[in-house]
């Protein structure tokens, strides 16, 4: 083991670490979530972290660093292997692997962590979770209906109110229509348009038609190339996003790619009607979706109300989720020619509005601590915590090698809902003394201070040992 | 997208897709676990999949690969990050950073994947699970027998019984003490004696003592480089390994250290006498563990039963996890010098163990099928359907576009316990027609063949619509 030099700890930048309160807010929200999946039939899928380089491809929307925004590795055999970027690539893989096995259409839901090798940012993470349900082996405009009311009911299962989030709605066919009229023809200035439009949230209309045109420079001088068009076709592009309803798309860019967009909305808009989520969905032929293989209807999952961000300015909180049709995706490989559509659900994210909201409740995990007041008292000690943990009361004998006071310092710091303090005049008498701590104060008095609770109450009590569970079980 | 080339669908070898019910088995597993841990007083933390190369160094026992074991990555500074090889190690690096926020002893658990660079094998996957608790803070012996204690209580929780496993015991001191008085001084070669003892399980007396001289060729003609010992320095070695007693080893070598290792190993063997494990726990000098930080008392959980391997031949199954105390671990970083112990559990082994002995049962999850008879009942289905989410029933609309004999195969593909056939005749009596499936037949009637229980059971079923609810519940 190396001694010569002491390490300074440190995350790598963009990774961070979970404890306490906030892990479980992030587990009750992941239960929250696939408790809706199964309900709408999706069934559990879990793939490594690691795929083929090539077999997942490369989708992303950010290319501005050098390896492109997915960590890859190389194999002995010089072959390249890479962590997940989304889910979606990955179930493509799987679905053409096991096509003769499983059911189709194929229903799975997955959640887990992916990877982005992208410039980290406040709360821009290059870990994170997503969760995703994907339709595989329907072409039916009815799959899409259910992804956007999946979407819709799951952040309402989550405890969001409906007026405080909408989905919106649009097919990538429509500028895919409005980009072959305006006769761009080159893929790359495609891509570019795309991308431009995607960040209309960000930059405004301008800025979209700077990044259209000749590029756009941001506040901290970073410099975006821009797509090269002409003022004509950015100018239509410009009021394409603007336009509010699908007949006037429909006039507006006659295109057989765009009628195609229109009538698969229509449909996609029958399905919802349907539900009970029909006054959530709106049509916005803004919505893009960054990544690059959707190629049909798209949705995208807005919060409606305002968060605070690291500068306590009150911001837009945007989208927590979206997705749409990715007919090719699955067609890359051998064999297999599936349609799919899903949805995926930012999960850190969502946490982060809800938590805002304070909209998650959790209860509190700590154990009863066993203070060691005497070390001759261990096996009677030993034996109170056999008592309680072969009731499933969470519990533990003090294993630090410090006095009383040290250690209900410790039970404060672990949030512990009590501590057994038992000495000479407890063994003697079969007796048993618990004081109460504060996390049970923060639940029965919240008007008062913690002196005037710790008066009020008589924190500290002693009982016949043979009440030991019944008194501890009214502490937690 | 690229469509010239269609790629064939894999995994990177060592990579596994994992669905449906060996699924719900582990999360099964993760539940039990965890709750069991809470149950010990354990709080729950999540680091990320990344460290920074350095903090969390690299002490593997596999050194055989050029990129070591480890799957590192060059960031554009030129700093490297790894993925986490283990749990510890990562833990070490947060206590170092957080000490001041957190209790004194601070106790975690953590559940995660972790990543091996290493030669993948039958069953030797490059990405696991592990399920850590640590104790940090104490140097206390009792701290290590809450680890023992903890281990033996999990695999209990989990459904073996107490003659299915055992917990072996030994201190690394036992060993660093003979190697002192053997004067095997070089640092290497002590590594390659600790790597040698192992291998026990795998190569056998002989295979060590071999490791310990000249070296080792396997079947597959691969070749270990020895320790380079005398013939007296290994058989000494040999001789240790199988010493039943802390006595007889306290008289075999006379030694400070070893001195030491007796007096923690009879405290560590207080500690657990005090609770309900003290007959799984059995003395093992030739216990080692592989990880290079372990400096103290030293366990490890081992299942007595066999189980048949790929070959369907029996098998010992051997370790399922197991730990030791590193004091030093944590001292490599500034500021903090924290004693340590902990435990890691290997869940996809255990999990492969509690399968074969069949002691882990998965509920089905699959949903109801409301198949579409006919598209302009579509919104009747629909209703069908909301009624059945309400109540929280996992159903869907078949989202396919072929036939009914296609939907039904779909089903039970699915693995639905029943399917809803309305049409013309339903919609207008105000009926509703289901058809129960497989699932249910496993259930209810083991003993007659698929055929005899269709016959036996009416199947399909007509009831008034106000009873959907309660006639779908009868089957789920």
């Amino acid at each position: 083991m190396n001694k010569e030099k002491k390490l300074s700890a440190n995350n790598p930048s963009g990774f961070v670490d979970r404890y306490g309160k906030e892990l479980a807010l992030k587990a009750n929200l992941i239960a929250k979530i696939e408790e809706n999946f199964l309900k709408f039939g999706f069934s559990k899928l879990e793939t490594p972290s690691f795929e083929i380089s090539e077999n997942i491809g490369k989708f992303l929307p950010d290319e501005d660093r050098p390896s492109s925004g997915v960590f890859g590795f190389q194999e002995e055999n010089n072959s390249w292997i890479s962590l997940r970027y989304d889910l979606t690539a990955p179930l493509a893989r799987y679905v053409s692997q096991n096509y003769l096995n499983i059911s189709n259409p194929f229903k799975r839901y997955q959640i887990g962590n992916v990877w982005r090798n992208e410039k980290p940012g406040p709360g821009r993470f290059r870990e994170f979770t997503q969760a995703d349900c994907d339709i595989v082996g329907s072409s039916n405009s009815l799959a899409d209906a259910e992804m956007c009311n999946l979407l819709a009911d799951t952040l309402y299962f989550c405890g969001l109110e409906k007026n405080q989030y909408q989905i919106k709605l649009s097919n990538r066919k429509l500028i895919q229509g409005l980009i072959e009229n305006l006769k761009i023809s080159e893929s790359k200035q495609q891509l570019t348009v795309l991308r431009a439009i995607d960040k209309l949230d960000r930059v405004g209309t301008d800025g979209v038609k700077q990044l259209l045109t000749t590029g756009r420079e941001d506040k901290s001088g970073d410099k975006t190339i821009g797509a090269n068009l002409s003022d004509n076709q950015a100018e239509a592009i410009v009021s394409f996003i603007n336009i509010k309803s699908l007949d006037e798309i429909r006039s507006a860019i006659p295109n057989k790619l765009v009628e195609d967009g229109i009538d698969e909305l229509n449909k996609v808009l029958d399905g919802i009607s349907y539900s009970s989520n029909f006054d959530q969905i709106i049509f916005s032929p803004e919505v893009i979706r960054g990544l690059e293989y959707y190629d049909g209807p798209i949705f995208e999952a807005n919060l409606t109300f305002k968060v605070k961000n690291q500068k306590n300015q009150e911001v837009e909180f945007g989208s927590v989720g979206g997705g749409g049709r990715y007919n090719s995706l699955v067609s890359r490989f051998k064999k297999v020619d599936l349609s799919a559509t899903g949805v995926s659900i930012g999960l850190d994210r969502l946490l982060y509005a809800l938590v805002q909201l304070n909209k998650i409740e959790v209860k509190n995990n700590s154990p009863i601590i066993i203070c060691v007041l005497d070390e001759k008292y261990l096996s009677n000690y030993y034996e109170l915590l056999s008592k309680l943990r072969n009731q499933n009361i969470r519990s533990e004998v003090y294993l630090g090698d410090s006095g009383l006071k040290s250690q209900l310092k410790y039970a404060d710091k672990r949030s512990s809902p009590a501590v057994i303090l038992c000495g000479d005049d407890e063994f003697k008498n079969n007796k048993i003394t618990i004081k109460k701590l504060v996390p049970n104060f923060e639940e029965t008095s919240r008007n008062l201070s913690r002196e005037e609770w710790k008066k009020s109450e008589n924190t500290q009590i002693t009982f016949d040992k043979e009440n030991l569970i019944d008194e501890i079980k009214k502490l937690i």
